[in-house]
């Protein structure tokens, strides 16, 4: 089993990041490219043998060290208050389904899906509507529930800010199904990652646990995460994962996990044989199979 | 007046030129991405005070030293025999048409819009009453019209591959009207623009003088040109320039210069102050104006 690896289309990717990270930056454009050709030294000396979500870690760290400041600290603030004026909302839309649990676990998908920074453009009640009705390629709902009724703790971990109220109001509903949860958020700024300060922002610290997993690293890079993470990470029975980041750094890892993400690159699409754009929710048995050619545990 | 300059938004698509430039070479992809790594070196120790015409001129070069050979040099001879099809057709619109001139100088920027690398899948008949109709922003054409009335002799420089079969329809057509024309071509491969052998490919060294400027550079950098590429110039009273590389090259030269070109990104659209995918017929008098507010002189 092989992790997904940086792909040449990966390159241009990772500077429009750098482009967006400098985006809202007063830097004249002079300074703002002498960070780039910092960010291209950076890259130009990597291994390049990882994940995407590894290479792409050095150039948002080396793009905070220059700035001097976290160039996604007030958007992630901005996300997480629209994303807060949809609670009620949402908790409507979960309470009244037939299916709370496939309700809650697709608005979790659309939380990874909203693009909270073009909010003010887009329309929430058809992308809502969108998210409870769209094909998803793996939807492994039964196995997932099958999966919830059997494990008594669950390890969540988070991507985005803005998309963890998202991730919220799932989280509720397993803890109201007796399920203990323990969320997981990065142990320091990176993109627009949700950190401990996020989850105290959406109140998820006073719905869950929650810890940190001592890392500033996209995705989750185990060898990079604190050893109480690992332990936390290596005891758990089933894990949800958000995000691509989570995927690409934990598709190989030998753990129940379900990831609950959509596809946001070309690289990725390819590597699952679907299209981007698409969501998914697949757990790690059916994507195994998939993937490497493992057969699944029944 | 300032020439257009590397704006970050550039840098991402520096490396997607790179993709495209590796796209169907036979190489791994850990031996395409040490190419590319030795494109981020080069970058990274750029000035970027110039275009970005200017800056990927270097990437390029790198490109193909790194590769051993001209990634682009079959595509060019795919792209010349799919326009040589079309000759027909375009020569029988010009010919029927009630303003030869406009048609030929709007089928001319078509042949800058077609992406002959998805010939197959474009509808082409649509693309070319698209190029007769749509409206475009800075349409001088009677500018250009009166321009070639005053001028005996017209430089003219040339763009890609594929395309310079429509911009020989239109030489024809200036030289029925006892116009003489110099084409232009570059002075060794770069990316997919026209060399001497293309020109030779598409039969343009039949209808018109056409000389090379003695530069690998994207776009016309005058200082890599040969001596006697730019006394031709210098001696110029009307130059017509194709493509989006010579007009970010040129919008500074104190020539009579009329620019037909598709602007293809969004720094280009902003610098002009018009949408990405226009296509646009403007001289250096009104661009003159437009951009630097030097009054244009009648």
């Amino acid at each position: 089993m092989q992790e997904l690896k940086v792909q040449p289309e990966c390159i241009p990717c990772f500077f429009r990041q750098v482009v967006i990270a400098l985006k809202d930056s007063p830097l004249e454009n002079k300074n703002k490219l002498k960070i780039m050709q910092e960010c291209l030294q950076e890259v130009s000396y990597q291994q390049l043998e990882r994940t995407p979500a590894h290479a792409t870690t050095f150039v948002h760290r080396r793009v905070r060290e220059l700035l001097g400041y976290d160039p996604f600290l007030e958007k992630k603030k901005k996300f997480n208050q629209i994303a807060l004026g949809l609670y009620p909302e949402l908790k409507k839309i979960i309470a009244s389904s037939n299916e709370p649990l496939r309700t809650a676990v697709r608005l979790a998908i659309a939380g990874n899906v909203i693009d909270f920074g073009i909010f003010a453009e887009i329309d929430i009640e058809g992308e809502l509507q969108k998210a409870l009705s769209v094909d998803m390629p793996f939807e492994e709902y039964e196995a997932l529930e099958e999966a919830i009724i059997r494990n008594n703790e669950i390890l969540y971990l988070l991507d985005n800010a803005g998309e963890i109220v998202f991730d919220r109001l799932l989280i509720e509903f397993l803890q109201e199904q007796n399920r203990k949860v323990i969320a997981v958020v990065k142990g320091a700024p990176v993109i627009n990652d949700a950190t401990m300060e996020d989850a105290i922002e959406v109140g998820l610290t006073e719905v869950c646990k929650v810890v940190d997993n001592g890392s500033d690293g996209i995705g989750t890079i185990l060898e990079w995460c604190s050893e109480s993470f690992r332990e936390t990470f290596s005891e758990a029975s089933l894990i949800i994962s958000k995000g691509q980041g989570n995927f690409e750094t934990l598709s190989t890892a030998e753990k129940n996990i379900f990831f609950l993400f959509q596809v946001k690159c070309e690289v990725v699409a390819a590597f699952i044989g679907v299209r981007k754009g698409e969501r998914l929710l697949i757990g790690t048995n059916t994507l195994r199979e998939h993937l490497y050619g493992v057969p699944q545990v029944k």
